[in-house]
Formats: structure tokens, C-alpha cells, sequence
């Protein structure tokens, strides 16, 4: 539903509007937001509901769905089909059902708690790969640009470990890694919109997502997000976050 | 055709191999350019063909093809369907006919010296964008690892003066700026494989792409590439890429 009202705008040549945090949103944003909150308020009347654009409803209650209508806005600002819609679910503050959306290609990623992901789309299924060390590793991340000044040399370091680099992708990339495609992930400055429904799909399809500690994502936590296909690679890649500290 | 031989291969789990120069090259890369090679020796015997993987066949003839059958082989690596498929034809050194494949989308531009520019594909028209400054030009680039430590400099500065920065995209990112989905794409270090067939398509959506001096892009060139949806960004550009010399 959150596709229909995305599609029209894409490549249409609208102008973006800017946020006073100098986010780029549009008008599909908005359209897709306010076309899920509607459809969950009379689904799940009792569910707090937080989106990225219109804040949070029903705040305080146990279950909450968490929206990102439109994840990259850059990317979908420049016509790549690399943005994604995110949905997730959480009880309390932990995400039991995780969507991607990608509506241009008509990928879906469907992660639930304690269930294998499953993927809808032509190419590619759902499931990490092993990857036997960080140097064999391919490491994704969206913006050279995402980085604080103390996470930079973390990055640094981490990247002169890996194989190669590759950049952009948003929850793109998260997708891509449970589907056996990129062995990390590592960004920062993520907020729970952006991180939420990636943890049941990349659990789901046997791969670990914690901050840059090793920790479960958390509301409140500090926005580093590490993702690795192969959970084995856990240790080796905090210690070559850790080495610049 | 060379989309029939690429399409098997993506997302498969293959292993790239690893050329001398560290470059990844697939399977799928080599099938695909055999499938070019000889669709091309047998409509043209007469015409030079240049090939990324396999070198050049009868060269000095006046008519040269020039492909790169896998253009964005780290986005193919990972998934990303934003590789393509790049054929051009050279009378001389001067690329008059162009095309960009993106066999997994489905999306297609042709472009031929002194004719618009045709676009295939589900989303948005070929025709680049006026931008009316740098100060409102999204700028784009694959990598910030693709310049020497002279365009280091260089490409900072530029990129100080534009709206926006995004990372990725190969080819698809010289696409998407012929369908007025980007103003800038400034890079270095490209082969003629890499921007031959580029110059017809954009030339012909209305756009300016020269190397970073301004001049003709050339066989011998120095690899800078700088594509411009406006041509008239073309002096406050190169004013930018001045600045850090």
C-alpha cells in the first residue's frame, strides 16, 4: 500500500522539500506514512504507531509498529530503486516482525522473530553466507558522510581489514547482506526507524545485527549499527572497531 | 543478448576471480562479452571491437566498438542492479553511437551522435535537468576511492559547493542524470570502455560531459570524467575542480 503512494512520485521530478535538520523529504514520504498510520490504526486501534515524518501515536503501549515510508530518500531523490519502505513491530523495545519494501523492483523482505526470512523477488534467496575472516569480507555502507568524528577512525580501521568497499544502498544493503550478497553493514548515526525492521530479517536469515559494542540495538542506544552475514565474524570485527579508540 | 548471459549469474554465488590489478571480474563479464564479440565479428567483420575482458580485435579500422560488458562489477558482486552493460561505437576516436544495458531492471539508453537520447524503461524520460547553480546540484559519484591523491583535492572542493553528494551507481549514475535524476556525476580513473558509450547519451539527453579540464573526452585522456545535466554548470565546475590546484 505504502508502494502505491510512493510509485507515482518516483523519477516524477518533484522538487524536495527541506526539514529544519536538512533531511531531504517529499510529498511520497508523507503520502505512504499517513497511507500506513491509517491502515494500522484500524487494524491495531490499540498500537502505538512511530513514523519518521508524522511522530508517535498511543505512545507507552506494549506493542509498536515503526515506519520509515521512505528509507534513502537520497537515493530516491536521485531515481535509484535502491530506497526502501521499513516496518517493524516491537514488543516493548525489542523488534519481533521486521518488512523491507522495495517497490520499484518488487523486493520484499519478510523477517519475524524466530522464523526463517523470507524474500519475494526474481534474484537472489533469503539466507546469509559464511564468510571465514574480515579479510574476504565485502563491507557495505550507504554515505562516507554518516560518520561522527569518533566513529570515523573506528570505520577507518575496519575498512583497511575487509576485502573491498562498496557504497550506498540504505536498508538496501541490509537486504543484500541476508541475501548472501555483502558479509557487513557497519553505519552510524542510525535512528530506530532505520534499524528497526532490519533486526528480524537479517536474524531471520541467520546473520547478527548489534552496534558497534556488540550490543542489541536499543531506542536509546548510541546509533552505530554492525550487521554481518556470518556471526562468527562478530569478534574479529569489534576488536578492528575497537583498534582506533 | 549480453543480458541473457549476465542474467544467470546475478546473485547466483559466484566467486569473483581476481584479475592482476585486483579488479573483480566474473564469469559472467567473460560470457558476456564472448556473446558481444561475436554477434559483432559477424554483422561487422570490418569494425574494430575493443573489449574490456579480451582486448582488440583488427585494430586501426575506422569503426571501433567499444564494450564493457559488465560495467560495475562490485555492484554486480554485491547484488546491486546497478552494473550495465556498456556498448559504444567510435568513427575514429569520436564515440557516435552509445548504449547503457541494465539487463535486471529492464532499463535501456540508446544514444546516437545529433539525436535525442531513447530511454526504455518503466520510470521517468530521457532529458537532462536545468540546475541553476552548484549550491542546487546533486552531485554523485561511485567512490571515494576512485581518485588519485593530485583529484583528491580536487573532487573535495567540488563537492563542497553542491547541494548533495551520493556514492554508487557505475554507469547507472551517468543514466540517471540523461533522465534528470542527478545534475553532477564528476569521477576519475575511467578506462574508454568505461565512458565511451556514455558521451553519445548524455550529449544527446542535452547534457555536457568533458573531462575535468573541460576538454573532449579521448583515448588518452587522463580519466577525469565530469558529466553535467546543464551545461551551463559547466564553467562554475570547472571553476571548483580549479580551486584546489
Amino acid at each position: 500500500m505504502a508502494g502505491a503512494a510512493i510509485r507515482p512520485w518516483f523519477r516524477a521530478g518533484i522538487a524536495a522539500e527541506m526539514k529544519g535538520d536538512e533531511s531531504p523529504v517529499t510529498l511520497a514520504d508523507q503520502q505512504a506514512e499517513a497511507v500506513m498510520r491509517a491502515l494500522l490504526a484500524e487494524r491495531f486501534p490499540d498500537h502505538a504507531v512511530l513514523g519518521e515524518e508524522a511522530g508517535e501515536d498511543r505512545p507507552g503501549a506494549r506493542f509498536r509498529w515503526v515506519l520509515d515510508p521512505i528509507d534513502g530518500t537520497r537515493a530516491f531523490i536521485t531515481g535509484r530503486p535502491q530506497f526502501g519502505t521499513l516496518v517493524a513491530l516491537l514488543d516493548g523495545d525489542t523488534p519481533i516482525l521486521g518488512v523491507i519494501d522495495q517497490c520499484i523492483t518488487g523486493e520484499r523482505w519478510i523477517g519475524v522473530a524466530g522464523r526463517p526470512t523470507e524474500f519475494r523477488g526474481s534474484y537472489g534467496r533469503a539466507g546469509c553466507r559464511p564468510c571465514a575472516s574480515l579479510a574476504e569480507a565485502e563491507l557495505s555502507c550507504t554515505s562516507p558522510a554518516i560518520f561522527t568524528t569518533t566513529e570515523q577512525p573506528r570505520w577507518n580501521q575496519l575498512s583497511r581489514h575487509v576485502r573491498r568497499v562498496s557504497w550506498g544502498g540504505d536498508c538496501y544493503a541490509y537486504g543484500l547482506l541476508a541475501l548472501g550478497q555483502l558479509d557487513i553493514v557497519a553505519e552510524a548515526t542510525l535512528k530506530i526507524w532505520d534499524w528497526a525492521a532490519l533486526v528480524p530479517v537479517i536474524s531471520g536469515a541467520g546473520g547478527s545485527i548489534t552496534d558497534w559494542n556488540g550490543m542489541p540495538l536499543r531506542p536509546d542506544g548510541d546509533g552505530t549499527v554492525l550487521a554481518l552475514g556470518d556471526p562468527a565474524l562478530l569478534q574479529p570485527a569489534l576488536l578492528a572497531l575497537k583498534d582506533a579508540l
